[in-house]
């Protein structure tokens, strides 16, 4: 993988819009409103999933997990390294956590977690990006990516 | 659930033998060695889960999410609230945010993650326990259950 390929702020939001496409499909099926992508700095994605913690009573099925399971399955190994994480709203502590271990340097997101709180989906009173920055590995964030569009789909989305 | 069921450290230590043996059975089959239960206060064992890293690929299958993702699909809810988790190491960083957004209070756990690290399993240079105790709600810990079998179980099952 070329790690030297151009990832332009024009690129990371076409990478948004397919994973909230996928994000709107879920949401249709009665799914939370999240979706996250693993791509490649070339711009392969290699998996894109929705939230599923309606659809399967389980907890730990965010988009982000759910993202990195397939990822995972797609390559065959448990490790993410070189690839970029895309998530319409920043991680929660667990998925910066999955995301760290899995190899992955690169996060981007659109909505910010204080957007997340504000649309009922709670916090553990510990951001994502606060837990990133205790690792002893270098996470680079890029937040606010496609943002007023992931915002909006978040606040449309709201915490029956 | 009673919530005054009284928890002994006897009972923690039959707990953690059920995981430890669940455990033991993967390694024999070339998984990680990491067990976790989800348990009623009473004694009844919601899940048992090995880690399957190895045979899914999946670098999110640690043992603590496969035992709390069995459990909420037992229940038929993602919502853990009164059950205890009981895991043969300190839970990382991931499975410990897992836990508190499950709204399980209780962990038990056998070995530290000093000793995780020393088995070869990596850290995220921040412990679960660290993690914990920056949540917006009390996770009480209960660690060295069963220390010694569950720490030894590690140092012999060390990463290849």
């Amino acid at each position: 993988m070329n790690q030297s390929s151009p990832v332009t702020e024009l690129k990371l939001s076409r990478w948004m819009q397919q994973v909230l496409q996928i994000a709107k499909e879920g949401t249709d099926r009665g799914e939370n409103p999240f979706g996250a992508g693993v791509f490649s700095p070339g711009g392969k994605a290699l998996a894109i999933a929705c939230n599923r913690v309606v659809s399967t009573n389980n907890v730990t099925a965010h988009a982000e997990l759910n993202a990195i399971a397939e990822a995972c399955h797609q390559l065959g190994k448990p490790d993410l390294q070189g690839y970029w994480l895309v998530a319409t709203a920043e991680p929660c502590p667990m998925c910066m956590a999955a995301i760290a271990t899995a190899g992955i340097r690169h996060v981007v997101f659109g909505a910010v977690q204080a957007v997340v709180t504000e649309a009922g989906y709670g916090s553990l009173g510990i951001s994502g990006t606060d837990l990133a920055s205790q690792f002893n590995r270098e996470i680079l964030l890029h937040g606010r990516i496609y943002g007023n569009e992931c915002i909006s789909f978040l606040l449309n989305n709201r915490k029956g």
